[in-house]
This record gives C-alpha cells, structure tokens and sequence, in this order.
C-alpha cells in the first residue's frame, strides 16, 4: 500500500487525493492546507488526516473546529510519496522540505520544469519517471497536447505542430479574474510559453503555439494543426485518436457542441465534480489536407491532469509498468467516455432550465 | 457628386451611411429602413431621407413620427449606387430590384460571393470591382484576412494561410446571442467557410482556417500563421505591415493588451462609435520561424468594412484609382491610427470606472 501525502488541498489536490484513495493500492496519508476553509470542512468529512501546511496557522484549525493531525513536516516523514498541489511557484520551495525526508515528490505543471528530474505525461514518457525523485506532471494544457502528440508521432511522424489555446480566463470558482467581455492575446508574444513545455516531453519536436484568454471558466478548447510525416485519411486518424484511453472522440450529431454542454454530460454521468479527465476532441472536427491535420478539442484545466498524477505515483514507487498504471487508474477513476449514449441526444441537452 | 442610397440602416449601414456624407464627391441620397425603430430616428436626426423598405409598413413610419419619403423603388430609382446593408440573405433577394433600376449595388460579406460579379477588397483586388454593376464587399474576417495576406503575397509570396479566427459572440446590441460562458468550435467542421471566403478575393491562396465563438461582443481576435516563400525577419514583417494604410501596428508598451482598451482608445480618440477601421495588430506579437510566421490581431466586425464599401462605390462609379479612393477615404475618415498617441500609456488604462 503506498501512502500518498498531498500538499495542497484545492483544485487539484482535492482532486488528486480523491483518485488516489480510489486506488486498492494507494492511500491518502493525509493533506496539508494553510488555512481551515470549505475545503478543509471537506477533507474532514472524507476522512482525510489534515496537517497544518503553515506550522504558526495551526491553531487556526482547532478554533475553526478541525483536529489537525500534525504539520506539513510530519505528513512528508510520513508519507511514501508526497504530491505538491500547492500555487505555481510555491511547489519550488517546497522542493527541500521533501528532499530533507528522503520523501518521493509529484510537482505539478504550475512549476518552471527544472523543479523536478522529469517532466511527465503517462501517453508519452512513463519510463522516465520509474525511481525518480521529483517529477513534473505538466500542465492541464501541456497534457492534453502530449496526448494527441504521442500517438501522432508514433504513428505517422510529426514535423510540425501548431497550436492555439482559447484558454479560459479562470477555473469557476476563482471569481477575482477576468476577462468578463474580451478576447486577450495571452501572452501577446509569439510563441506562447506551452510549446517548449510540451518539448519538456517531446525534446525534439518542432512546436509553435499561441494563447488567449477568453471570458470562460469550464475548460479550455485548443485549435490544432499538425503537419505530419505522412499523407493520412481524416479516418484514420480519428480512429487512431479514438483507441486512446484518455481522448474521447465526440461523435456527430449526439449535441455536444461545447465546454458547456460536455460538463453536463459529465455531471448527468455522475462523475465526481463533473470532471471530464479525457481530451474531448470533436470528431467532426478531424480534418486532413495531404500532410496537414486540423481538430479541436476541449480540456478540463481542473481534472485531466488527476489520471497523471496517480500514474506518476505509480512510476516513481516503481509500482507497476506505464500500460498497467493507466489501466488501473482509468478502471478505477472510470475514465473512458463511451460514444454515444443511449437516450442522451441533442434534444435532451437543448432544453435548458427555467429562466429564473 | 455620387448619390448613394443604403438600403438596411442597421450596423453597417448607419456607418456606411455617416462614412458616405463625410465624402466631398458623395452623398446620401436616402436610407430605407424596414421599421421605424430608435435608428430611424437617428437617420432623420442626421438628415437622411428615410424610405420604407417594405411598401406596407410605411404608414408605421408616420406613426412614429417620422416622415418618409417614399418607399425603397423610389430610392433605388433616385441613387446613382445603392449599398445594400440589409440582413444576410436579403441582399440575394433585393439583387433584382437594383437591377430593375440598372443600379449598382454594393453587397456585404453575409451574401454568397454569387450574389455579385466580384468580391472585393480595396487593398487587394480594388480593379476587379471598376464598373461592376454589382460587388459583393467581403465580411469583417474576410477583409481583415486580405489586408494582411496582400502585402505579404506582393512581398515574400505565400505558401499557406493557417489562421484560427476567435470571434466574437454577436455585436454588443445583438443582447439575444451566446455563448455566455463557453467556448464554441463554430463551425466545428474544419476546415471553417472563412478559407474559402478569402478566395474569393486571391483565388490561387492556400488558406486554411478554424472558428470558434466566445463570450465577447467587442472584436473578433485572429491567431494567424502564414508560411511564406522566403525566409523573412520579424522586424521585416513588422515594418511592411506597419506601412500599410489600414493595419494599426499596436506599439509595445502602450497597455493596449485586448479589445476593451482598443475600444476605449477608438472613444478616448473621439472616433464615431468609438469605431477601429483598421485591422489592430500587434506588433509584439510578429514572430517568424524560418519562412512561418506568426501573429494576432483584432478585427472590429461593425467597422472594418465600412471604408471598403465607400471605396468600393468608387470602384463602380469608375471615380477614382484605387490609390487615390483609399487616400481620400482614409483621410476623410481619419482612417490611420498613429502608433504612440503621447500621454496614452497604460497607467492611465488600467484606472477602472468605480465599481458602483
């Protein structure tokens, strides 16, 4: 059993805790969090130990009634593996508190890459990952890339991509951001930052991308063209991408036309927090011209990196071999979206709710 | 003097309108309009003769209180040139009253190119239009697409378009239309009826494009790569745009980061409607690879077209070269934002209105 400590209870980390307990061969060891708000509430209610991630802020738990199992430093010692969900940059000065422990640590993408031996996607670089002590599950965006990198190269060759992120401006409950009624260039500088991060897993491929924030918060949609080694059919190519276990190919004509309508679909499912952990790819949107391939498709920034982290978990406990890890993960989380539905249709969605 | 009749007095043509007077060797012969609605009565405001479209619905305009003076035959009869801005699809269907006058008719981008002898963009393709007895003035994308494609065709020669349009929802009045909160491929076929648009206008262009709609009213944002036939530097690139009449090459550092501030500038700058005729494109954002180059840029969809069809009148009248209508019409607008407006930084942007 390997006892996972999560560092870091919100967006990600509530959810990575929940996948690793779902696991027969995991349990979470605890969670550490710098302050007792809802989330804390939660991790109490699911039976999580919670650590003081700020030793000083301790007391706040007990008056805000949360019996805290300690702080952060004794959660690490604890621990078989630790995840670092904590904000972009912080997960750095964590780096030495694992270190001092001997403790395994899993970064998350919010990090420069030099934070960890490896950077990570399950698809594409499993291996690398197997002993290390750090590793970098990349980003949200970064994933969904790599996973339509992976089988593309491995199967046709991939001499370009070009990529543009219609990013959402911020996660629904992270009401202090924007834009409310714009379209922002971000950043405005060409290329974006997320192609040499998606290098960090494919170091020779030649990729250019361009990103935007736009006024939503569901998911991102990426546009995307690869220019590939090899004349392909649009067929083939859907087909190929509809084998992954962590794409979904959205097929035509079932209404699922956007971010919207592919989180009611998640939530009607029941799928804890409407998570949807595959790249939605739109079918239809799956187009060649001689080498040229174009798709869309729509990730959700809060959840498709949890699979990955559960598989990093797995490669730096040298646990199980890549193709192994992502079957017990997917079986176990449910990940794997099934074509068609039966009786969900477009005219189901179409109805919405009463305007009041 | 030109007498211009503009039939559909919504959008474009209240602009295309105001754009006619501001011509010496122009005028407004009249507008017709299907409903005596708050734009009416701004054309009589601005003292244009007001037509009824629809013969039947004339006595609503007396009604109203507004007087008209007569209905659409009438004007069509009167006006040397009539610019249909009505709905798309009903430009199609008013083609043989223009006809039945032997007046030339000016179209807009949401007619099928068939609806016209030439599609037309002054930068690009402003000979094809002289003495046509009918033009079709491409869409708001499509024309903001042909003024960057054309100097960089003339220039390097290019090898292929790839551009990833992310447009606005509707218009800021259209208060009926999404998304709200989504990110839509729109069309999620690829590749989008964009392409295909700006053929229209360089028949022999390789052009891909993808579309999706956002939850903005303001511009439409374009994400485009062009691989060119010769290698080029960003500067080069930068520099040949800037020189174009109808690009506004954003400067670095002045704070206009999206749309909003663009607007805002356009008001600040005391401009109609706080309009942008030009294509906005930012400088920081050229990027060149070898021959592929990159960048972003805002496309006003109420206004670009506007100075296109006031050139596009001259192209039919045979009044004027191309070089010298867009002179004049550049000049009679103010058509040309100049790069660094002084005391313009982005300290003064960024102070908000008071959030009462």
């Amino acid at each position: 059993m390997i006892r996972v400590g999560v560092n870091g209870y919100g967006t990600i980390g509530k959810r990575v805790a929940d996948a690793v307990e779902a696991q027969p061969d995991m349990e979470v060891a605890g969670v550490a969090k710098t302050q007792p708000n809802f989330e804390a509430h939660t991790a109490v209610e699911r039976g999580y130990p919670v650590y003081a991630a700020i030793p000083e802020r301790a007391p706040l738990f007990s008056e805000a009634g949360i019996e805290t199992a300690g702080v952060v430093d004794e959660l690490v010692a604890d621990a078989d593996v630790m995840v670092d969900a904590t904000p972009s940059g912080i997960g750095a000065e964590n780096k030495s508190l694992y270190a001092s422990y001997n403790t395994p640590a899993i970064f998350q993408g919010g990090e420069d890459a030099s934070v960890a031996e490896t950077s990570f996607n399950a698809r594409s670089n499993y291996d690398d990952a197997c002993g290390a002590d750090s590793v970098r599950v990349v980003s949200c965006n970064t994933t969904g890339l790599s996973r339509v990198v992976a089988p593309l190269e491995e199967e046709y060759g991939v001499e370009k991509v070009r990529a543009t992120l219609v990013r959402r401006g911020g996660d629904p409950s992270q009401n202090t951001r924007g834009p409310i009624n714009d379209i922002l260039p971000n950043p405005i500088e060409i290329p974006s930052h997320h192609g040499p991060d998606v290098q960090t897993i494919f170091p020779d491929l030649s990729i250019d991308t361009m990103g935007l924030k736009v006024p939503a918060t569901l998911m991102h949609v990426h546009a995307l063209n690869v220019t590939l080694e090899t004349d392909v059919t649009a067929a083939h190519v859907r087909q190929l991408l509809d084998d992954q276990s962590r794409i979904y190919v959205i097929p035509e004509g079932i209404g699922l036309d956007g971010a919207g309508k592919l989180k009611d679909f998640a939530l009607d499912a029941g799928r804890p927090r409407g998570d949807l952990w595959e790249n939605c790819l739109w079918g239809e949107s799956v187009a060649t011209e001689g080498r040229d391939l174009y798709l869309f498709q729509a990730i959700h920034q809060e959840s498709d990196v949890v699979p990955e982290n559960v598989d990093a978990i797995r490669a730096v406990t040298e646990s199980a071999d890549a193709a192994e890890s992502i079957r017990r993960t997917n079986e176990t989380l449910g990940v794997g979206l099934s074509g068609d539905p039966s009786g969900f249709g477009a005219d189901q969605v179409e109805a919405g709710t009463a305007d009041d």
